[in-house]
Formats: structure tokens, C-alpha cells, sequence
């Protein structure tokens, strides 16, 4: 059968894309959006089947070899749509857009969902905003074999469209949850798993720590870091040190800085000797 | 003398901010823009003297305190205007103005013009392309006290108004020079500072290499890394462990967690014994 065939940018099936970059309507719907054929072919490499593919041939880096993505989703029964280039330009969100653009299930999971082993090591994220911030911090837990990735009273869901782009698909790779700080600490403590959290406020350095146990790493709010609830309940606080003007490092810098520290440590520990 | 005030979007002298978001007049004039009363702020302390600041008070979070800059900039001999909401908001670039927008003049150093000490802490950036993320760079650079961030082969100008605006204004504080890259690392040899190259494509472990004496830290554009060049002069290739699907950390991600290693092993080096 053939593909479905959209040419006019003013098609309401665009708009249903569209509409998908509000918050409500992703959660009304429980889709989210995934643009670009790196972060899809992440997506699809962690098992996420697509509810419908948007392609465009005409604006893919690679057709010939890129069409072969279009053919596998098409195979396992996946809706897969062609779109000229001026309608598909104004379905995507990103400027210079490649030709891919799928309507895939949010991820919607609790700290419950989550499995974690003997030694997990965890990025706990609580009420950051932007959602940059936490698309780079799911590519660092990416890089760094963390187990998983916890918001906190989150400010921005997991399907962010600009979230999903920024994590360069890890966002379907690495396994996320999202509650409430009560819940979430509460679910620390019930694991065994220790929370070190990040704060200018105290004079232990941030190397001075254990991570070789189940730990959890908590870095806040781009402008005001953790609250007092989170702070008061971590087995450390450690601090960076910074000497500069700013005095402030990104949140995702912080938290890149503090789980290769935990790495190091991981590795040295497990190191023949 | 009563500022000059602006009330309409057409202003003239509107355009001529408009226009500096373009490379090729901030070559031209010399100038660039810093936008956002943290980033200026963090100009003026380092010492930037702007050739005009434009004000809206309307804007400012806080006019009461934030005026005071003003009238600190305007008895320094700087031109400061004033100009209306609606006029603001056509010159500032970015979403939600807070009421600053300063012309400076542009970041022009080579590698000649730095002063570093024994024990210098550099960082080396090899055709970066995002302008967020060599600001980011420099944010790190300034909270981990690296002595100067290079730009080999420069993609993007210091005057960038979005490496201005994500650096939060270390560009102003931090020492930074561009150079062709064989210039830039003749500079590194006269200086006997040695040169550890970040890459994928080696078995030695970031941590496994000394920072404690004179050394750059050289990363490499998003997509393709550092050029054989580079890594042909380097004293050390050192690689950064990932163990994920996307196996690769963000550039500004990579730099922080190596310069962060560097500072750990100079902190206990230097530590009392």
C-alpha cells in the first residue's frame, strides 16, 4: 500500500504534529514528537515502536541509505507518511529540519517503574527547567552508565520536544522517572541508595566523597539550586570549587563533573590491582 | 544632560544593535553586544567600558537597584539611552529583555597578547561551532580558574552575541585568544605548555594522565572532533570512559569533566600533607 502523501502545509494532520509542542496536548494525548534521524534511530534502537513516521526524501542528508529507517518502521506496521519539503518544513520544530519526524508514546514513568541494582548510580534532578539542561544531563547519564535518570517535582516533562532533541534520543535510552521530591527521597531511602547533593553552601569537596556505593547525585533549579528538604535529607553535601567571577557552573556541567568523579572512583575501585 | 530617549522601533540607531548580530558588522565595527543586566554586570567588573548602554526601565527586574548601573556607566563618560518597551524589544535578541542591551567593543586577542604563569591551565577549542557551547566553555573556564580558553581555527567570533549571552559574560572576565591552529600550537611549544587532546580513538583514560604542570586541554568540533593536527602534536590522546548508546558527551560536557580533573589532581598536589 502506499504512502499516505501530504503537500500542503495547511493539512490538519501537520497540525496535530504541531499541537504536540504544547505540554497539555502531550499529555492529553500521551504522544510526544522525535525529530531527526540520529535521535530516532536512537529511539528506535531502545525498542520505542513510532505511532506514525513523517518523512520527507527531499530534505534527508543521506536518502538512499535514510530511506531504509522509513522501509524498517514501515515493515513492523508503523504508519509512515511522506511530506513535501514546504509542508514538512512547517511541521518541523527545528530549524534546518532532516527529514524525519515521528509521533512516539511519552514516557511517563514513576521512581517505581524504575529497577535498579546493587550499585546503582543515579542523576536526581529536582524542579530544573530548561529543558537543554536536561536533555544534556541525560546524555552525560548516557555516557556514564548511569541507571537512571530522576526529576523531581519536574517544571518540564519528559517528551519536551526540545528535551528529546537535546538528549540526542537518550531520552528513550536511559531509563527517567518523574515525581514528587517527598516521593522520589522516599523511594531513595527505600532502595538503600544515598543522595549526595550539590550546594555552594558547605565546604566538603565534592572529591571527598564515597560513590562507590548506591548513590544518587542531586543537583536543583538552574537559579536556585536544591531546597532545603532535599538538602536536609542527603547523606552528603558537597560542593564544587569555582573560583571565577560568574561563580556559577551550568546545572548539567555540575552534574557532569560530579558522576565522572563517581566513575573514576568506580573504576579505581574495580581496577586490577 | 538628559539621556536621549527612543521611543520608536525604526529608530536608526535601533538598527545599527540589529545589525551587530551579524558577524560581519561586528567585524567591521569592531563592536559587539551584551545583553542582560548579569552579563553586563560581569563586563563591567572585568573592566569593559561600553561605547553606549541602552536602558529600559520598564524591563528591569528590579529598576530601583538596576539604575544604579546606569548612573554609574553614564558618570564613567558612557552615552546611556533610554528607550521604550515596544522600542526595547525590537533591538534586544532574546526572549524576554531585562531592560540592558550595551555596545562593547569586541574580544580581538591571539594567543600573543596572554600572560600565563608556571603552571598555566588552558583550554584549547578546535573549530567549535555552537556559539552555546564555547560559552559554556567559558563558564567553566572561569569557575575552574583556567588561566586563557584558545579558539584554533575559529568558527564562531568571541563577539558572538549568543557566546556573549550563554557565556553570562566570561567572556569579559576570562582570558581568550583565536589563531590559526598552527599558530595557536607553536604558542603552546614556546610556552612548554603540553598539550592533552581529548578523542575516542585511544585506550589512555583521562585520569590516567598529570595535569599538574603546564597544560591545554583541547577538544574538537561537535561533529568530527579534534583534526589530526592536533592530535599528532599532542603530548597525551586521552579518552573520557561512555559506556551508552549515544556515546558522546556535548563538547562543553567533555571539557568540564577533564578540567575538572585537572583541578582535582592540583588541588591534592597541592594539599597539606
Amino acid at each position: 500500500m502506499a504512502d499516505l502523501l501530504i503537500s500542503s502545509p495547511a493539512n490538519p494532520r501537520l497540525k496535530t504534529l504541531v499541537a504536540l509542542r504544547r505540554r497539555r496536548t502531550r499529555e492529553d494525548t500521551g504522544h510526544t514528537l522525535v525529530e531527526g534521524f540520529e535521535e530516532l534511530s536512537l529511539a528506535l534502537e531502545a525498542g520505542v515502536v513510532p505511532e506514525a513516521l513523517y518523512y520527507c526524501p527531499e530534505l534527508m542528508l543521506d536518502p538512499a541509505a535514510q530511506s531504509a529507517v522509513v522501509d524498517r518502521v514501515r515493515r513492523d506496521g508503523v504508519e509512515t507518511v511522506q511530506v513535501t519539503r514546504a509542508a514538512f518544513e512547517k511541521a518541523a520544530y527545528r530549524e534546518g529540519p532532516d527529514g524525519f519526524l515521528a509521533v512516539v508514546g511519552a514516557v511517563t514513568r514513576r521512581c517505581a517503574d524504575l529497577a535498579v541494582g546493587d550499585a546503582a548510580l543515579l542523576l536526581f534532578c529536582e524542579g530544573v527547567e530548561k529543558p537543554g539542561n536536561l536533555g544534556a544531563m541525560l546524555r552525560t547519564a548516557d555516557a556514564a552508565g548511569a541507571d537512571a535518570v530522576i526529576a523531581a517535582d519536574p517544571v518540564t516533562d519528559w517528551g519536551n520536544p526540545n528535551l528529546v532533541r537535546s538528549s540526542k534520543g537518550t531520552v528513550f535510552s536511559v531509563p527517567v522517572a518523574s515525581d514528587p521530591t517527598a516521593d522520589a527521597l522516599a523511594w531513595l531511602d527505600d532502595h538503600g541508595i544515598a543522595l549526595v547533593a550539590t550546594t555552594p553552601d558547605t565546604d566538603v569537596d565534592y572529591t571527598d566523597v564515597d560513590y562507590t556505593g548506591p548513590v544518587a547525585i542531586a543537583v536543583g533549579a538552574e537559579k536556585y539550586g536544591l531546597t532545603d528538604r532535599v538538602l536536609a535529607h542527603a547523606a552528603y553535601q558537597v560542593r564544587i570549587p569555582m573560583v571565577g567571577k560568574a561563580n556559577s557552573l551550568n546545572v548539567a556541567t555540575s552534574a557532569a563533573v560530579v558522576i565522572y568523579e563517581a566513575v573514576r572512583q568506580r573504576r579505581r575501585s574495580t581496577a586490577p590491582h
